[in-house]
């Protein structure tokens, strides 16, 4: 029985598990499993701590992690998936697309002990793109690919049935500046219309809700259609797509398989919240998972930030769970030093955004009474990066041990202290 | 006569110019001026480029910089003013505490073309510190430090008039986590208290007009009160003072001496939109200039991060004017590296939000064509950090000139472009 259908039916061990880091009634995350709300990423297989994402619940962060054919080295990989885990990552996505991409995803399911994604349709396309073309990918290599990650105990995969005729017809004349961004959406979408057929994850759904039964895997239903720039977004390919997904979320939830919604990507701080209610709507409050989205188009190697501001303000309007970006993006494969500013930053949105829906408050707290009193290592052990905190602390010489290097004497703290108490 | 009397009176050469840059029309630049919505810091001794900061106009961003006792090398903050403008600060405000202050400040005036502003009491509220006790310092000695940055051509000047014993008296029994951060506000609180008298500052505001009417100084109303984490934020000492401001903006206006109000500081993102409709509201839509605000207190070494998305939002309802913060801020005195993220993370706030209320969209569609086309010069071209996007994408090695290491020779744009054209 699936870990919905067991959610309808009562609580369980994972669910109590989770009910305490979370900080609430198990009964609460039973009842958002049970009606898909929120999941629960966990394939037996690979059988990871509890993780649940979904309304009202604290925002989660991913990572990604994976080579490239330019940079195949699977230690690199595994050395990032570590650092993310380390700086507050709460799942890891391998999209490895280059050197032995199945040996790979084993040794991160391996490392990590918290969710592993993936997205099997890029090994599949590029197999057939390395062959041929990516339009020549077959219809079994795509769900036996599928079946391949599930037996290797992924916990939950991207797969983007929503790029159908349908929605990709409203690519044309939709004045897209950028067209498809998405890989996996682009792969798709190519092969829509070279084989003018459906695609076939859309026109076999069934079969992937059977696998996903089967396996227990979460699905998450990718936006191949996302926007690639600010100007592209919220557009009618990119809602049509939506729609479409909304109605698989109903499917999923039928099928009592657990099942999420991806989101955008690039958007104008002006259409955030819109795009989250559009989603929670049209989706039937699915969990929400957004890429970023990044607010500019314009700060290439600022993307960590870009993406943090998007990130913060959707997750305060309610997305469940951010995609981190890295400093790299759209430049080049991220560092293990880019993943590791890329968490850092996707986790201060998620906290900023806890914060102001009440949760996660009390460190905030600590940490104010710690400046307070000047106890530096207090401050330290309530930083998200305590390491960078004391180096940053250490590199301004101060005369004191109180104050720090930017006001020296003047320390308005502890000027205005002993006046106050009187 | 005055900026703000000219403006009532007609259109200027200085006015000319700012709406050029700014793309607007200069009746509107001259309205906005006039009635008190927009200020244009100049004074005429040290007449910087013109910079209007206001109601619908794009947000500028401010870079502080400034010796402090334990690092006085003028040198080092020059070379940051240098870096802040290169990379778009609009302003630069010296908060220079150590060394020959007199020198520093007058060399940053010599060096940047662009408004400088000061905090006047900084060097008065030191000297009275280093010889006997911040309290000692004498009303006179206030109002000559003032006169002094005026002489040296100073264009805005930070006082704390709404320090005053009735917002001050707010203090007691607030509940509040972290008192008074602010170092001008620290002084004059503990001022107000021990002495037992109301700030001169606030007493003899006319005299303060006066001299901003004589020198044509800009009044940058500081918040002394301001909450020093999110929990303090929006508090009732906050909001008296804020109500103080508010009547000082009308005297200012009724003076003509133009004028801005500063803001928070640490604000939760739940409240940065009632933060600014408080302040337009209660202070007659006078230009709104922040300091972040930090959306949480926990991630001391990425409070730029913070501190971006924090002024992303306010700028978006409405601040006009965003005061930078570095990565250092909470820790040490930033280093020039620290300047330049921190003008970095600043700039990308004040786009996206310009973007968000229509400014500023013809780069992002530059951007995003280039990227369509995998122009890799263009892209650069448009990029906020032209240098750092490059050693970013030269850092991963590709096999082909077009794509990226990201995804090698599974591009997405590059797949889906053939099928799209057809």
């Amino acid at each position: 029985m699936s870990i919905m259908f067991r959610a309808r039916a009562g609580p369980s061990e994972e669910i109590e598990r989770a009910a305490v880091s979370e900080g609430v009634d198990p009964e609460l995350i039973r009842r958002l499993i049970a009606c898909g709300r929120a999941v629960m990423p966990c394939n037996p297989i690979h059988s990871p701590e509890p993780c649940v994402i979904g309304e009202g619940l604290t925002v989660k962060i991913n990572a990604n992690v994976g080579t490239s054919r330019d940079q195949p080295d699977m230690g690199m990989e595994l050395e990032k998936a570590r650092i993310a885990v380390r700086y507050g990552a709460d799942t890891i996505m391998d999209l490895s697309t280059g050197g032995d991409v199945d040996a790979i995803r084993r040794a991160i399911l391996k490392e990590v002990q918290i969710p592993v994604g993936t997205v099997p349709i890029y090994q599949e396309g590029l197999r057939a793109a390395r062959r041929s073309a990516v339009v020549d990918m077959k219809e079994d290599d795509m769900f036996s690919g599928i079946e391949k990650h599930a037996k290797d105990g992924v916990d939950f995969m991207t797969v983007h049935c929503g790029i159908t005729r349908e929605s990709v017809s409203r690519l044309h004349n939709s004045g897209r500046l950028t067209d498809v961004v998405s890989r996996g959406g682009a792969f798709l979408t190519a092969w829509i219309l070279h084989n003018q057929q459906e695609n076939p994850l859309y026109e076999n759904f069934d079969y992937l809700l059977e696998m996903a039964q089967k396996y227990e895997f979460a699905i998450s239903l990718g936006d191949g259609l996302r926007p690639g720039c600010v100007a592209d977004a919220t557009d009618r390919a990119q809602v049509q797509e939506l729609i479409v997904l909304g109605e698989l979320v109903k499917r999923c939830r039928e099928a009592g398989v657990q099942s999420m919604v991806e989101g955008p990507g690039h958007v104008p701080l002006s259409q955030i919240e819109a795009n989250v209610q559009l989603e929670k709507r049209l989706c039937d409050n699915a969990p929400f998972y957004v890429l970023g989205p990044l607010v500019t188009d314009i700060a290439p190697g600022y993307d960590h930030i870009v993406g943090a501001i998007g990130g913060a303000l959707a997750a305060y309007h309610g997305a469940d769970f951010l995609c981190y970006v890295t400093p790299a993006e759209h430049l080049s494969l991220p560092t293990v030093d880019d993943v590791k500013e890329g968490v850092m930053a996707s986790k201060i949105a998620a906290h900023a955004a806890d914060l102001a829906r009440g949760r996660g408050v009390d460190r905030d707290d600590r940490m104010a009474k710690a400046r307070k009193k000047l106890d530096w290592e207090a401050m330290f052990r309530e930083s998200l990066d305590p390491q960078k905190a004391r180096e940053f602390r250490k590199r301004g010489v101060t005369a004191e041990n109180e104050g720090c290097s930017m006001c020296g004497d003047v320390c308005a703290i502890r000027m205005v202290q002993k006046y106050l108490e009187k």
